[in-house]
């Protein structure tokens, strides 16, 4: 099993939203160096999650995890996602994708984003 | 000195999409009881921004911390945010009111996203 790992943004129309999330791939592989990491944004931003999806099947992953990096999982994480997956595993045969909570969800993202806040304030 | 904390988001149309911010503010109150927290939203959501600072004050904070729970930092970050608290300094002379940095510009916190995305890859 070959695992990718895919950043799901919104995406906009200023190149320097995306920093973030160039900032978070390269902390992944810092933290892990073999990990294979792709940004894939839902729209107005380059490259799509389609691409990511590509590029990840290319280099032979065919486990991915699919990280929405989203506080709060309205409509893009909850109907545009799941349609995404179900391209993305339609194109791929094998490939297998799977979804994570999103940031706001995640219980350990919480109490992590309650420290900062509480540092930051201490 | 008394401090407060300033969540402050976007905001939107599906009351759902408060839910992180709910859940942020329990989380850091679980982790430090005497905090005072409030939400504020930018825009479609209550409170709004400046009804956060006007509870805060109202109960005798004097020190208020603005922690933008965004992950990129665009416009609403960096034009808007200013001018609110401007106008919440202007309203609440003797206020003091400090933004730092969002959530995906900390260290601290792209470090704990991309922990969580390797753990949840695992």
């Amino acid at each position: 099993m070959k695992q990718g790992i895919v950043l799901f943004g919104h995406g906009s129309r200023n190149p320097a939203w995306a920093e973030p999330f160039h900032l978070l791939r390269s902390e992944i592989e810092k933290q892990q160096p073999d990990a294979q990491v792709e940004l894939g944004f839902l729209e107005l931003m380059e490259p799509s999650f389609a691409d990511a999806i590509d590029r990840l099947a290319a280099s032979g992953a065919n486990d991915v995890v699919v990280v929405p990096v989203f506080i709060s999982a309205g409509s893009h994480v909850r109907e545009d996602l799941p349609k995404l997956t179900e391209a993305a595993m339609a194109s791929h045969p094998g490939l297998r994708v799977r979804v994570v909570p999103s940031l706001g969800e995640a219980p350990e993202m919480l109490a992590a984003m309650a420290r900062y806040a509480l540092q930051a304030a201490g």
